[in-house]
């Protein structure tokens, strides 16, 4: 067993933690409030590398493994949760791309999602299917050698914005089986988006509904072959837990770094709040959960990257845990700031707001807790 | 011992939610969107009573008791918490100036502080005195018989757009004895206000800071004795801790209200969420602790309404409990709308951003620790 | 609205206080360790009106409402949780007798349980259907102007060293309405007793399976009519709830004194525990969360003495917080007491032991969830 | 990064498993009953070398890491929690003669510790310094070429049952640096031991008081330089945080275990427990919590085996929340079984009591909690 970073992810991760340092977080509190999806940066971010992080080298992107990506994401959520979190679901659009789309779409695609030069939105969630993958309804009926789609997505981030969506969509039956992935060009004739949703937080990327109006896809545009849609969406559920979760224990480290430089230098009753044993419990209690949380993050990475069977049970305990902590240490540091964690001018009520989406996205912790507890009653109960 | 509403409690509390039904609930979104600070909806609450519930009669008042006027912000919160919070600092500084004032102040401005056709602002907290009162440092003194001000306060609602200031201010020596209050008209000259401070929630009233910069108020806009300033302020923070835990109480019940609705329409896997059992172990929790948390209150503020002795205690109990568990409930409820909690187009974000500062205002909970704690060591733990 | 003790109820619980300071409080240590049930003392117990608290008065009992017995009760625990709760268990077997036995019965069984002479064990719960009263298995069948019981029951507090036993039993079809409550004296042929069974604590108090192998009984001992036996016991269960919460809140208060009291004296470091700010907050959380389950508690008890139709979902909301808040508190301060909690020297490991069976017995903590979610579910949120 | 076992991992984590199913689970109940301490048990782990596991070769020890031991305990816990936890005592006390005293004392006791032929005890805590090790008073004084010890200490595991000491003791000034570490045969003159402790839990193994009433003791019998003890003892309560989490560790995976068992078998309202989501969710929370602890434990060891910088603080947080979430999921498990787990038929109670006192013991978790504390502050918040 070894839990230390080795040089590489050294080095990668000070690469991502001067780019958040110097390109998102002097930026974070004004895309914030003026909703402002940074094209720029992202394409910035694309010429790093930290747009295709873990899609295969062939196709373009570093092909670093899911824990060197977590690894990475962490350094980049300090700077800003909710473009790091964007980034995150970029990455698994291209992942998805690269991995399963026809050489034709891949030779086309990817050279541009790996750069930046155009953004990928994901197209899973529809409105009366929260969690519920199985029972989506958004059709894909072939015609004429052709796919048409219609039907509608909810919450997708970057919609309107992005120039390539991922869509699962029913090509078949009823249930899992019957769900196939498609890559639409996002401006593709048909193809409509609501108003740009106000959210609580991750006001850095835009969440529109997407409609399909007989979309006409070419046939090379699905992904694999009919049928394996919720395959995939499964195996990009993993990942993409695993990144939201990531971005949480960033998040959450930011606000500890913060919340200890403010109590040395805060005073009330002529002591620095440094000095007042009761906050020193609350940081001590914030620190271990925020550590344990990492260390479960990184491990349930790792079982991904070996295709580990109980790798789904470890991605749905990690990102049930490490949100659930990542929101609670944020919603502590602020409590730490007093009357200055309320006010925008302190970064610490944005923390809070990004990181509460955590414990709701990639299926809520509720259907975590679901995945978990299923995987103790029909295999036992010792997971190591 | 009795724990129900008697008939006149019965009939406020009915008035009160008819009110916040009606002139608060179907404007609250657009308050918070705009920060837009009500000041005709202030004013019809006025008329109703609600901006001089406990004041005496004699002053235009209700004349009512702290616990029903617990029972009244309550229903008033379940409309707009951050309205009514600010309705309960009005009510205090009308209750300080018809308590405390000389009775030609008391003839000239209770009048209007009662019907809001003036409203005020209550000026106790300063940057580098958060919880500690005792070191403030804005400073009033005796010349020509006159009283100058100067110094700056911070984190004062409605500051900018309100009439009259309830200040404390340092006449004499050092300490708690060292304060006095007084009556400060709004644009006496030599105040200003600094911006409009952007917040987390509370956003129907206007936060500001207030610099005095020798500001001229005659004697008589004394508060009582020069050195009774800092009992005024314990005793306004006690009725103080009472309000915004009620208002707490008011806004964690609507959104219980919501939750369980929502739990009843919203179908997951085929079945409404109130189907299934983890999530009503959940709801359960939610309306437990919010029960206890009620009588908590309620009890607090009797203990207000006797002048009991343990009063200050209770009161910072009260204070704690029942400001986490609203936060706790307005979080949960947002939980079970999961997506839909995020986005503003439903009031749960609303709730969650409001309740916050609850815990931090009115003395941080972990001062209210701190308060109970020491009630507990110096005079044993067994309080009724 | 009142929340004070009235004249009568000090006097009560100022009687229990006494008598759990001078009877129990001495002797809880080695009743525990030798596991010995005080029948003499709960003989003294029943002179001074302790076993039938809430016993009409024409039948002896002090006719007291459940409020003022869980005001005594918590006394009482104070000295004993266990020895205690085997009281508020004989309590309620009296009150069955006393309200729902043939006048025959009552005139002869009352007296004797009015005093202590004879001791009652209720017996409910049985093998395979631990919270699910309507499943049960004993049966009653009339055969020649008898009853003849058949089955078992399991955990029966008192059982093998009591005298009367009130047993439910199904008379009819399997469901609720099949059952029938009877008062069976204790060494009837045909009843036999397990060993006495070792427990975590409760250890004043015996707890036996008890075997019915056509056990005969006269017509004249079922109480009420045939097929009441689950309402009696539904009635049973709310008043139950409230007790063992009762016996929660006294010994977490017994806790908290001891605990207060131990931080002044205890030092650590050169300062006295109660110095340090971080105990400090864990004494506050203490105290607040225990004065808020004992206000609720009571509220629980005035909606039962008013048969309030909403007197279910209280007792299972108070039953549910005080116990759950009652172990908290134990543990908590035999974690304040460090190597002293864990051993025997010192009490606080018997609290933490005797409480922690009061999340259980009465109906999980997890059944009263469902109890409370049923009852928002099916008629709304609001429950003052 | 690698968090797997190795193949000699898992002989090791199999060779101990093995005889926790053989040699202690079955005999755990009956040792906690019997208040017995299994000497001949403790030898047959010895002859395994369970006695000496990271005792170094040379000395007859497996000279394996502390992460290499964390796996092997957390196997023996699941059989025995105070038996193994003892065994982690054993271990200290024979690590650090091993690595200490002089050559002739190792070549006369290490051979026997190894073996187990003699046990030890760790003399560190006193009355009135729990953990305040700074201030002890036991002294050490020399004479005539020997050293005399006086003085008294508490809490000692295994005293009275075992063959040698280790203790601290004031040799110099005042202060850390004035403490020395000896060892001392358990029967010397002079040295008397106090009554077998009754106590929660940790009942396989004794606890007593040691009085040293000028006992004598060679020279050689010094660990180390004088002064040095200190530094020995906060090496040995690294070592000892990881032991004690782990033994946490290992007994909450065996109530899991039980729990997840007996959910599938137990049924309730005509349904097995393991259908309720409520009680799945619960589940899952034990588990999630577990792993994510599990993790923390290796990785405080992995630091300390590196002799990191940071290992104190990692095992600080290690200990906080491994013991805390231990007693947890243990104290959940005895919750899903119902009254089954308030009874001694079942093993439920006993993992309860045994873990409870580890968030105690080796410094209390309050103390965990300024040893992170200070950590945080003085060389900033991040750590990985």
């Amino acid at each position: 067993m070894d839990f230390e970073l080795n040089e590489d992810q050294r080095a990668f991760s000070d690469a991502a933690s001067q780019f958040a340092l110097e390109r998102l977080s002097p930026m974070a509190a004004e895309w914030d409030e003026k909703q402002f999806f940074p094209i720029d940066i992202l394409r910035e971010a694309g010429e790093l590398g930290f747009l295709s992080l873990y899609t295969p080298e062939p196709h373009g992107g570093l092909g670093l493994s899911r824990l060197d990506s977590s690894i990475i994401f962490e350094q980049l959520a300090k700077g800003c949760t909710s473009t790091t979190a964007f980034m995150t679901i970029h990455n698994m659009v291209t992942w998805m791309v690269a991995s399963f789309a026809t050489d034709e779409v891949k030779a086309e695609i990817c050279p541009k999602l790996v750069t930046g030069e155009w953004l990928g939105s994901y197209c899973l969630t529809e409105p009366n299917a929260g969690s519920d993958a199985v029972s989506l309804k958004t059709s894909a009926k072939k015609q004429n050698g052709k796919y048409v789609l219609n039907g509608g997505k909810c919450f997708i981030s970057g919609a309107g914005e992005t120039d390539i969506l991922v869509v699962m969509a029913r090509t078949g039956e009823s249930g899992a089986k019957g769900v196939s992935a498609f890559v639409v060009p996002a401006k593709a004739e048909g193809i409509s988006y609501g108003r740009k949703e106000p959210k609580l937080g991750w006001n850095s990327q835009p969440t529109r509904t997407v409609s399909f109006d007989n979309v006409e896809i070419p046939e090379s545009h699905l992904l694999g072959q009919e049928g394996e849609g919720f395959v995939f969406a499964m195996k990009g559920l993993d990942g993409g837990r695993i990144n939201i979760a990531t971005c949480s224990i960033g998040t959450a480290q930011q606000a500890l770094d913060d919340a200890t430089q403010y109590m040395q230098e805060r005073k009330q009753f002529g002591q620095p709040l440094a000095q007042f044993q009761g906050l020193q419990f609350k940081l001590a209690d914030m620190a271990t959960e925020l550590v344990a949380a990492r260390q479960l993050v990184r491990y349930a990475a790792s079982k991904l990257d070996k295709q580990d069977p109980e790798a789904t049970a470890y991605c749905a305990m990690a990102k049930r845990f490490a949100t659930d902590v990542g929101f609670k240490v944020c919603d502590q540091a602020l409590q730490l700031y007093g009357g200055y964690g309320y006010i925008k001018e302190y970064p610490l009520e944005r923390y809070f707001r990004d990181v509460r989406v955590h414990q709701i996205l990639e299926g809520t912790n509720e259907i975590m807790r679901l995945i978990i507890a299923r995987r103790l009653l029909s295999e036992g109960s010792y997971i190591v």
